[in-house]
């Protein structure tokens, strides 16, 4: 029986962004490798691009869910690209694959993974990213966090599914 | 030539929903009727089914993207129902197949939604929906209605592509 | 109540067909329309154009779910235009809309097609199409028919989920 | 750069199938790890299930993309489960992540990945599953194997995008 009891964590954020973001990003991809969780993630640029690479830093698994046709389009950190070949809707696979998510910084398309993560009841963890309010009033189902470490121990400890 | 130059207009929020987010989704379903524009929505109930009971009272056109695999799933307005069976990859189909969009209450599906509309430059229009801070900063992308005429007069004039 | 009481077919074939199957597919699309039926089809062109064209000069409905991003990319004929927005997934899409389908002749992605149709328990009429053998014994679950006509009153008749 | 040089082989088939069809699958999951290549599947029973725990008998590393909500769905032997959220249009994902498709035996279910995966150019090799006649002529685009290690090897030779 080889199932995996590893726990797998997406990171979100933008395909472009800025130089504190790939930097928070790559360290979040490094702590999770070592403590052995796998990261999911869009495969991509940006964000997606620095995590995985801070995870193959310190020899951690990364799956990239494309949003295109083809695995070309891998950020070279990627070690298994899934090309879903449902353009956008794999922002759904995206989330829906994780246990928990953490996202860093962000755009439009992260804001929708963030929606499917919530509406899944994955939690996610916000590093400099989104805050909603919803009709006025705050909403605080996005876990803060200061931290890439901390990012990813309340990720980990919220990963039980 | 029968290509359609009505406007299409999407009209999201909860499946459940508030008796007076109802009354608004009624009233906006009314009157994209009696403007001419199509209603594009997610077919179930809540701001759903108010919407298209109200663009039906109107003799107005119903379109319901469904993320289930029956059709018997549409509310009972829903004239024409798409069997999506994508499951809630569907939110993005909803979007997508509408000029602009009108989002009226909601919960995290809604802010999938949204965050699929404005990641491909659709128009939003918030009815007492969600606001959006990023990174600490408000964005304005969400642009406000305090009526269901205001917001369906902003639809139309920005559903322009 | 204005629940559609009307049977919703999907017509599927090739993006680009020869002069005998735009013969068929116009003829088809005309059929359904005189019968009062809908028509849904992928959208785009070839066998899906000309069956657009046959149902619209029949003052017919036609539903095009595309595979694209842009609603631009629908034949002239298509009504309502619908935008997946999840590439070739819309295959999916478009049998389960559809009570029956009628398939004329068509390639690789109308084969994916009639298998999504034949595994929902959709049925499917063929017209010039493909024919099945599993591990070398055939397969009739294709429902032959020799002519538009037959095409459309079998679909009709087994159109009854 | 820790980009994957490994090939990855989709191995397809029905979520029940015959002792004889487990058997091939199986052997072909301990066939493709034993040449390094990485399975990716459905995720869930049958040729599935066979062919994952062949291959996880040798080592080989086992990816499965679900068509329903849950990583709880997915066989023992799947290593990454991908939970893609859009139902059976996760077919389209398990070919297209694929560089050649092994089927064994199979369904309808089967022929809708066979007619993704030969429209995306993608080859595939079959053992004991459909044939195809396209208007009354043979199409020969599946690749005919009389034996496990032979799709293999075939699979193998032509995965070369």
């Amino acid at each position: 029986m080889t199932k995996n009891k590893k726990r797998f964590i997406a990171v979100i954020g933008g395909g472009r962004c800025s130089a504190e973001e790939t930097k928070l990003a790559e360290e979040v991809g490094r702590e999770l490798a070592r403590q052995g969780a796998i990261l999911v993630c869009g495969g991509l640029g940006g964000v997606m691009e620095a995590a995985c690479r801070g995870a193959s830093s310190e020899g951690g698994i990364t799956i990239g869910i494309l949003p295109g046709e083809s695995r070309q389009s891998a950020n070279p950190y990627v070690q298994f690209p899934i090309v879903a070949g449902v353009g956008y809707a794999r922002n759904l696979s995206v989330v829906k694959s994780a246990q928990a998510v953490i996202a860093v910084g962000g755009s439009y398309g992260t804001l929708s993974e963030i929606g499917y993560a919530l509406q899944g009841g994955i939690p996610v963890i916000g590093l400099y990213t989104w805050s909603l309010f919803r009709n006025g009033q705050e909403d605080n189902s996005i876990i803060l966090a200061q931290s890439p470490a901390e990012a990813v121990n309340k990720a980990l400890n919220l990963a039980t599914k």
